[in-house]
């Protein structure tokens, strides 16, 4: 069933009111008519299903019917924190990582980022990462849609993954045969609930100032198997992994 | 270091003779000299550091001095089967899945594949991705180039999936609430050395006809986590998720 996601305001008690963007979608794409059903989720991650009761010139207005039980989020908060990419692979990390759960995303100016993106240009790549992320959740099925952070710098970042349980970040050089605990040890302590911060470099990686400061925050360095990953592929990997791990190892 | 597959033709004693786009590479990309090292990969996987003793016309002669120990293949062997997807979303999965570790693709014509490939367009296309796999095999440093096949139909596919260990298909139908095992259980009963075939829908999925099929071929269905993944996402799911289960679970 199709399933849009509705901003708080346009809840009111029994009714759920459709506007703009999903209005076009309803009446031009999908072409629903009074009595077809839809699943509409509210921000704080509760999914219903709804009848549409009329549609108006520029709202569509559906009825609450059923309160859909179970949840498609991950079973741990995962934040995925990338060195800004080349080109638009930021958006495939986006698209991507959503269908795969992650909780929200931090785009980083790394050292070794090349571009770098401020004021005007940083506003209009957010708007396009939010839409990227709404029509990800609504397509993938999931009760939120993850939060997409303002830029950061490499000390902002720090501060802001204070918090969380356990912070990693894949590194080829520090991983490559130390006697750290590995990536699948990492996970093993974890425990659903938790939340997990995972900082990924760009094209070329870590400087190795960075991977220190990393370090001296209490991030473990890990390996994403043994072969090279593009900066792209990473996030992917440390999030199918993740997805793996707790929700079709453990569920047996 | 920069790493090179060359033809089996091109090996003579104790030298390699690298031509074509790699001797361009070499000479115009890296600007190598003589006395320069690189890696050149043998066909059968096999790597060596190598010295460019001269830089002539049409290639680069290179002496081998010392054999490269160690592997970054996977542990098994995973053939991704891959409904035709839309657009250029072959060309991502084989870039991605060549990074990820797949030891071969297979395109197959889907009951709900839109697009239709035959004759030229299918020459030109697999040109094209063997050239895909052979960069994203030097990038990723692995010691084989992934094989692409042929365009299949799904009875040749069943025919060719026959002598595979174990074989799997992502199925959220089929996998949603039954007692089948779980993707993490299938994986628990794969030994080292064994090969996996795994089958991926195209957008839309399988057929109810298409799976039917594919379960009495000894095939399992298995869930990607509990959110809709898009098909070009589920060959990385399915990929990333080995090398974590056999490289980085196992490993420690």
């Amino acid at each position: 069933m199709q399933r849009y996601f509705v901003p708080q305001e346009n809840w009111k008690s029994e009714q759920v009111f459709i506007t703009n963007d999903d209005f076009h979608h309803i009446t031009r794409v999908m072409r629903f008519k009074e009595d077809d059903s839809l699943i509409c989720n509210h921000p704080d991650g509760r999914a219903y299903i709804c009848e549409i009761s009329g549609i108006e010139k520029n709202q569509v207005v559906a009825v609450i019917r059923e309160k859909l039980e179970g949840s498609a989020e991950l079973p741990v908060g995962v934040t995925i924190a990338q060195g800004l990419p080349k080109g638009d692979k930021m958006e495939l990390i986006i698209q991507k990582g959503t269908e795969l759960g992650a909780a929200s995303f931090i785009p980083f100016q790394a050292d070794r980022s090349i571009v770098v993106w401020n004021g005007k240009k940083m506003e209009k790549k957010l708007e396009r990462y939010s839409k990227i992320t709404k029509e990800a959740s609504e397509q993938s099925h999931r009760n939120k849609i993850p939060n997409i952070h303002q830029t950061m710098s490499l000390s902002e970042l720090l501060e802001e993954s204070a918090p969380y349980d356990v912070k990693i970040f894949p590194y080829e050089e520090e991983a490559k045969g130390s006697q750290r605990p590995s990536f699948g040890k990492v996970l093993k302590d974890i425990h659903p609930g938790q939340h997990i911060f995972a900082c990924i470099g760009p094209e070329g990686g870590f400087s190795p100032k960075e991977a220190e400061q990393l370090i001296s925050h209490g991030f473990h360095p890990v390996r994403l198997g043994p072969r090279i990953l593009r900066t792209e592929t990473a996030a992917l990997y440390v999030l199918a992994s993740i997805s793996y791990h707790f929700e079709e190892l453990r569920c047996q």
